[in-house]
């Protein structure tokens, strides 16, 4: 008698989340019900109209805004460009000077460098080893061109929690509106955009259990932005296309439903991370927690494994899924730009895995998790020797 | 005995449209399949990449092109933002020159806006009182830095064909790129990116009962465009966001379909708008067709009823959801810049009703809907007199 498959474990929440089920059920009678145009004045188009309207109200409360203070976007990357194309003018980018760190998204590094490449100034914070912007540095960098500082509030790789209170402290003395991209926090920790003082903040649905090709942006009020999408008037102004009342509901219900859970789901994740955090370095010799112990998104272990290739690792355990921080190609080694920027050496930074934990995951899964990894790192290690 | 409320007839198909229950049959079981993140390579991952990639085959297949020519969005306005912006460097935007036509959706005509605010010289052709441009004066506004010409392939209120045939042959002897707002013509009559010889191309998923949210745009091989949101390399590099592959598989569908049905649905379509038109003419005195006869779409009839407002025809026929094509404040009208455009009179565009058929109509409806319009047009007539 052979085995049954052993069934796949999915640590990769960081990546992207299924969609909750019952943000899912929420969507579902709306694609029938609320499938007007929001912007008409019949029946179908009001009954839209107020599913958008319903949603941006839920996004606002897990914020800590105001309703007329979210837009809504197709994601993450379309709300952090939006913000960084938006403070800019373009045709005298080089009256401007923006400020971000060296391990923000790619979403916000490469619209950071396009308007560098306008001309505009460009400051890109370092990070200590732990991953972490000093507040500090952006006092420095401030200059009297500057016009944002955008510094995310908890990196994708590490978890590392930024000091984004600070930061806007800091700015808002002298001025200068402050950005996070808040796209792996919101869901996983609370995030309140009074407390933290940002001006603008981007949220990306498919991180928090909502459907890709939906996200939002907090814009305070007061504070403008010349829109990425020009076009008719939807969103204030601000982005404009027809709007997805059953995308704004879906993300809508992912934020209700964080709220809802938040005290319960950081609990539970936590008690997860940390117990597979204790059986890898308890199996794995050398191992090393890259990013900061403490300050840290209660779900995330970002490991290295030195001397042994990620890829490598998870090769041998396809029935996990999880991510590297390293890519590998014949001799050389690529790191990601996060561990890079933290001084990761190579032959370290090689062997990173990052394990994401989520609301499906269980404690057996971790478990398991673990000890497919110790066992498959023993014979990688076995096969050098 | 008191009636039974009539069920309401929905004729406002350029506005948007329902959801296709084929195309929400294919997504359905795809929010839990192929939830994955297409970047990664895990199988989650892998399904994802399927299914998007599945899409992208079927979207192609309509429009006559390669796959990898497509790139998915969040819909028109992005689409065609992404043209608009992507072939202008904002940073010496004098040295280009963009020509569009005075018709052209918003999503078309401000960022063609914004472009000249940022100091590119900026073209907008006039279209005559049937609202066509002409191909000649595509040729005379050629200069030697014109980077674009983008003329829509149908316009939304008359659903007249615009020459984009011609428009790019001309362009083309001068090497100009032409896009084409197509978001109005998709699935309503065939369009095919070689015969018609554009470079890049907009597609509305919700214009053709696929999902809001999602779009499409045709980029001819050997084009580039800077992208409008930078990040990750997603989408060949030329828009960044993690995909949805069940918005994707939503728009595919959508395609597959208006492929499948296109010729039985133009001949249903337009029996239904042909016999709309017959009977409004014969009961509403002085009823004006605004655009051509002929060279149409054919599901869109926007007739005006000199002297009466519009809004308030619609306004007296709850029932029946449709458009107009102005909008009247106390005493002044403002018509829509496409009346405006094609020089009609005040006094004939405030009557301005625009009716598309679509799909899910019947004759029976059309026919009902023409006796409330006279009905009602009879009683404002009366009130007046």
């Amino acid at each position: 008698m052979s085995k049954p498959a052993p069934s796949p474990i999915y640590l990769d929440h960081n990546g992207t989340t299924p969609v909750d089920p019952a943000v899912l059920a929420a969507m579902q009678p709306l694609f029938e019900e609320a499938w007007g145009n929001p912007s008409s004045p019949s029946a179908p188009g009001l009954r839209a109209r107020e599913a958008l309207e319903a949603g941006r109200g839920r996004v606002a409360r897990l914020l800590g805004c105001e309703p007329s203070e979210i837009v809504f976007t197709s994601g993450g990357s379309e709300s952090n460009n939006t913000v960084l194309k938006g403070v800019v003018n373009p045709a005298e980018a080089s009256r401007y000077h923006v400020i971000t760190s060296s391990i923000e998204h790619p979403a916000v590094l490469n619209p950071a460098l396009y308007l560098a490449e306008l001309g505009a100034g460009l400051t890109v914070l370092p990070v200590d080893g732990q991953g972490l912007v000093d507040p500090g540095a952006v006092r420095e960098a401030i200059e009297p061109r500057t016009v944002l500082v955008s510094v995310m509030l908890a990196n994708n790789e590490t978890g590392a929690l930024q000091p984004v209170r600070e930061i806007s402290r800091i700015a808002r003395e002298r001025g200068v509106p402050v950005h996070t991209d808040a796209a792996q926090a919101v869901g996983k920790i609370p995030v309140d955009v009074g407390g933290l003082g940002v001006d603008f903040l981007s949220v990306a649905g498919h991180k928090l259990y909502a459907p890709k090709g939906v996200g939002a942006l907090f814009v305070r009020k007061g504070r403008s932005l010349t829109p990425l999408i020009h076009g008719a008037a939807q969103e204030r102004g601000l982005r404009a296309g027809t709007e997805s009342a059953v995308l704004a509901a879906g993300l809508g219900e992912a934020c209700r439903i964080a709220a809802e859970r938040m005290d319960r789901d950081m609990k539970a994740v936590r008690a997860m991370r940390d117990r597979l955090q204790e059986l890898l370095f308890e199996s794995v010799d050398g191992l090393v927690l890259n990013g900061p112990q403490e300050g840290r998104l209660p779900n995330t272990l970002f490991v290295s494994v030195p001397g042994v290739e990620g890829g490598r690792i998870l090769e041998g355990v396809p029935t996990l899924y999880a991510s590297t921080g390293a890519a590998c190609h014949d001799r050389s080694v690529t790191l990601s730009h996060v561990l890079s920027a933290m001084g990761v050496p190579p032959e370290v930074g090689m062997g990173a895995l990052r394990l994401t934990v989520g609301r499906s995951n269980s404690m057996g899964q971790v478990e398991e998790a673990a000890r497919m990894i110790a066992d498959r790192v023993r014979e990688l290690r076995k096969e050098e020797r």
